[in-house]
């Protein structure tokens, strides 16, 4: 085994093309044990494995500076940085992130987990370089899925004027997580058919030196290209064509399945046996019969529709009724409204995580327009995750931008309620914050503007109130079921939304309650129950909100989380105790 | 005068070439009559005078939509829109918005004052018409500034891709704001040179069709080249170029001074004679200083910094310690990330409007890579402003964001020991949110790290503690005085950070006070209030949070606009009152 003996990048520098190559392949395999166990990105990683190789072979990391934009490729340069344990021993395999990782390794220069930035922070740590006088190589890896995302193409335009080294890896495998959609990549494919040759180039329009090299995945050419280019004192793109879940016959003919290896999972809610029955699957069903009845609803989606349900078949299916617009939610948003003015139904199917692209385009586009586009918030809670990837942040986002409607449904045919209406509805935009847990009601009644500015009382109690949001629903019947056998009857309430307050609900709720408290599956920071909070500020209404801390969790267990965050039953109904129990003493003492 | 007769579109069918012409330079000189009256976008708009004629003489408006990206250039089409008299009557030149504004007018499809948005709304119109089988021209009017932001790339790489009708008029002047900087320009110059000949072509490379013509103030000429892609069934990009500021001398050789004109400014609390003393003027001077100084600190900005005071003379001194990088907000964001991670002290200046933009950015390269980069978020406030460009949301974005230190000076000589400490430190991001009130300290005392976490004891009192956040220190002094005069000796605190709480100060203000009253110059909704409303949300403390509303305001007078608020001594004090005096009779009668 070569790999046994790399313990840093220096200890490739001695080897001969041979031997690397007998360590991409014994690399490729410790990635796909690895992998197939624990999960992860597997497609792109497989397919970078020579040019990570060749790239610490000729580059003198962390000297020189390799950002790897997105860090979804970045698993051979752990092993070849010290973290080879993290991949060969299966007891170490969750010692490591999946992504670039400053605190694991000085190799690491960026946390990074959203696409589209590399070539900005590297092009930061270039500018910084000049800036100091030294001369160290900055490379910005890239695929070609990141490449096209907005933030990109301004890094490009900027990085191109730079006069000194800057070198753009860009690593083409014909593939963003699904298929590469739009103009750009007809452009790559002419530049892979001409094997760099055509006289219309965009990067070299742009003014980058460039270079291209067909064998992406030989190590030996690789090595001679980087040599060549080491150095270089002006910003180049070097493009090399790669071959995505090479050497995983599976992931080579299903790239976008091979893209990623899920394990488990991230829901919480979800119970062994339950797995079949899950909201991805929900709504692609509900769409698709939407669709087949009103050929004016669009379904949009931001370069994960497999995350969110949208299945090939489904896409089949789908036809003009679907864009996958790539990774560009800004223009996904602007898009979505430009099709509610004209008269379609659009729908956007994204992720919690990457809507924070789109803060200014939620307020602008759709609050500002009131464009009745309906957004469908995937894997928001609070869960374990990378950082990169919180589900925590989406409501605090959403609930303070003017012009929005946002609504967290309870279960399953309060979800669909809600959504029949969104679509139909011609008011203005409608975030929907798609639920984890799987309930069904007893029946599905129809959903009204009205019901989007009303609480929903669901049982009357006396002297504490407990608002359940979304997914928190189900925290609360426990926290209700705990309290009713201390003797302690709540009144139940489902807020149904969350960018603004109930006024006349929460003032009804002063005569007979002491108590409020509210619990969200989110960030308390900017939350839904601050402002509850507020509103009882200059009353004698106690107010307790449950939440997430504003903190970035790492990978912390869901027990662990919910601890932290006192989200459990036994704090809740504790905490509630503390509060009502005296009051309600003085009171009767009074 | 020809202006007099046109009511609508309609009304230009019937006049020749010659007629056009004439009405060109009425409209030329109306648009500089009322713009040195009111202020406004001027040179932009006097570049596409005639190409607005054209449009509309071809184009049949409002079946077929024209959208004006940024609509910094929609003033032509509002005077042929039957909105005539707010550019001739000065009476009625308030009348209409600086932007696009569907209540003005059915011509008008979207309200637009962010750049880069244009293709993707129009593109959205264009996909709704083609799912119910219509087939209007849709038109994009995307200026050279606008076109190399991220989002309008997203755009047109996916309108490549259409099928149908969709036509792009790219408004070359030659000028964003601010001179145009990155490698997309260079290209477009070549365009220029070639008369759009030259091989390499970005737009083609694309998918796109490509007319170009460089008489783009002819109006005969713009006439025959929208006739010829009129009803054209494919993506176009039809490439002007215009002369920005084009019959105003003054404009056409000073062009970033020409982009607008303004009258009076928005900072409500200028008072005649203070204008000489602003934060932008103190702050290019502070810089300066700081620029000379230390080799290793950069100063970023997003294509507007003659706004914030970044003039000729500023970014000639600063050299290469100053780039513009255009309408880049997300990619200003993580450069300056990269910057800081390498050694170098960025300093990013920045709009809090367009600050928008970056949410994910703050998050992601800044909040969780924890690089000392200083933000400095200008016109952030409660004032008199377009819908698209309020000052009031930019604290309750910013302090939800986990990473970010989120500093809010009183007055000049808090706000440079801040930027001292800012720039310096290494610990992580620090957003300062340039105060508006110029006011001065008697001294200026250091800052630090523990200060950023500790609120500030002004002066003690008793039973209500005022916090007056930043620019609202001073209503909090008057709100103070208000009070003395009637009896009540209020607790005054600085609180300086907004992006947490200072739980000690708080917790300690339990022992002699019943009401904690927050002041801050922005949306209530998530902002610094609320966290002290959950704060006290257990306990007998009273709070009233004062802000403004979750609404995003058109132009309200500075007056109506606080007055809506209840922001003003009168209703604090009243409102402070209400609250204070049965509990203190309540105590007292015990």
């Amino acid at each position: 085994m070569y790999l046994d003996k790399i313990n840093s990048p220096d200890d490739l520098k001695s080897l001969s093309v041979e031997e690397l190559d007998c360590l991409a392949e014994e690399i490729r395999t410790s990635l796909l044990d690895r992998t197939h166990e624990v999960g992860g990105h597997i497609g792109s990683n497989l397919g970078i494995v020579e040019a990570t190789i060749a790239l610490h072979y000729v580059f003198n990391s962390p000297i020189d500076k390799i950002v790897f934009d997105v860090s979804h490729q970045c698993y051979t340069h752990k092993i070849l940085t010290g973290r080879r344990e993290a991949f060969t021993v299966p007891e170490r395999y969750k010692d490591v992130s999946g992504f670039t990782n400053p605190k694991e390794s000085k190799h690491d220069i960026f946390k990074v987990g959203h696409t589209s930035t590399g070539v900005s922070l590297a092009l930061g740590l270039a500018k910084a370089r000049d800036l100091r006088g030294d001369k160290e190589n900055i490379i910005a890896v890239v695929g070609d899925g990141a490449i096209c995302g907005g933030e990109a193409f301004e890094g490009l335009n900027n990085a191109s004027m730079l006069n000194s080294n800057f070198i753009i890896l860009f690593n083409d495998n014909e593939m963003s997580i699904a298929n590469n959609y739009g103009g750009m990549y007809r452009h790559f494919r002419k530049l892979r058919e001409t094997q760099g040759k055509c006289s219309n180039n965009f990067f070299k329009l742009m003014g980058f030196d460039y270079l291209y090299l067909e064998e992406g995945n030989n190590i030996g050419k690789l090595i001679e290209l980087f040599e060549s280019v080491k150095g270089h004192e002006r910003p180049i793109v070097v493009h090399i064509h790669t071959q995505k879940g090479k050497g995983w016959p599976y992931a080579e003919n299903n790239k976008e399945a091979g893209h990623n290896i899920k394990v488990g999972g991230y829901n919480p809610y979800c119970e062994v046996g339950q797995r079949q029955e899950c909201y991805e699957n929900l709504t692609r069903e509900y769409l698709l019969d939407k669709l087949a009845k009103d050929s004016s609803i669009m379904v949009v989606n931001c370069a994960t529709p497999a995350s969110q349900g949208l299945t090939f078949e489904f896409r089949d299916k789908a036809g003009k009724q679907f864009l996958d617009v790539g990774i560009a939610e800004e223009h996904a948003v602007a898009y979505c409204s430009g099709i509610a003015k004209n008269g379609g139904k659009p729908v956007l199917v994204i992720q919690g995580t990457f809507m924070q692209r789109t803060y200014d385009q939620l307020m602008q586009d759709l609050g500002l327009n009131e464009t009745a586009v309906t957004v469908l918030v995937f894997a928001g809670g609070l869960y374990p995750s990378e950082t990169t990837h919180s589900g925590a942040f989406d409501i605090s986002m959403v609930c303070n931008i003017p012009g929005l409607t946002c609504l967290a449904p309870t279960n399953v045919e309060e979800y669909f309620s809600m959504l029949d209406w969104a679509i139909e509805q011609e008011e203005g935009p409608v975030v929907i914050r798609v639920p984890m847990v799987v309930r069904h009601a007893n029946s599905k009644e129809s959903f009204s503007s009205e019901k989007a500015k009303k609480y929903e009382l669901l049982r009357k109690g006396k002297d504490v109130a407990i608002l359940g949001l979304g997914n928190f629903a189900l925290l609360a019947e426990k926290v209700e079921k705990r309290l009713a056998s201390e003797g302690i009857k709540a009144t139940m309430v489902n807020p149904r939304f969350y960018a603004g307050i109930d006024k006349d609900f929460l003032e009804s709720l002063k005569d007979e309650h002491r108590l409020v408290v509210t619990l969200e599956d989110g960030m308390l920071s900017g939350g839904f129950g601050e402002k509850i909070a507020r509103f009882y500020g200059n009353s004698d209404m106690k107010v307790l909100n449950f939440g997430g801390d504003k903190e970035i969790y790492d990978r912390v267990p869901q027990d662990e989380l919910y601890a932290r965050c006192r989200l459990n039953v036994e704090n809740i109904v504790s905490d509630i105790k503390a509060i009502l129990l005296p009051v309600l003493k003085l009171v009767s003492n009074a």
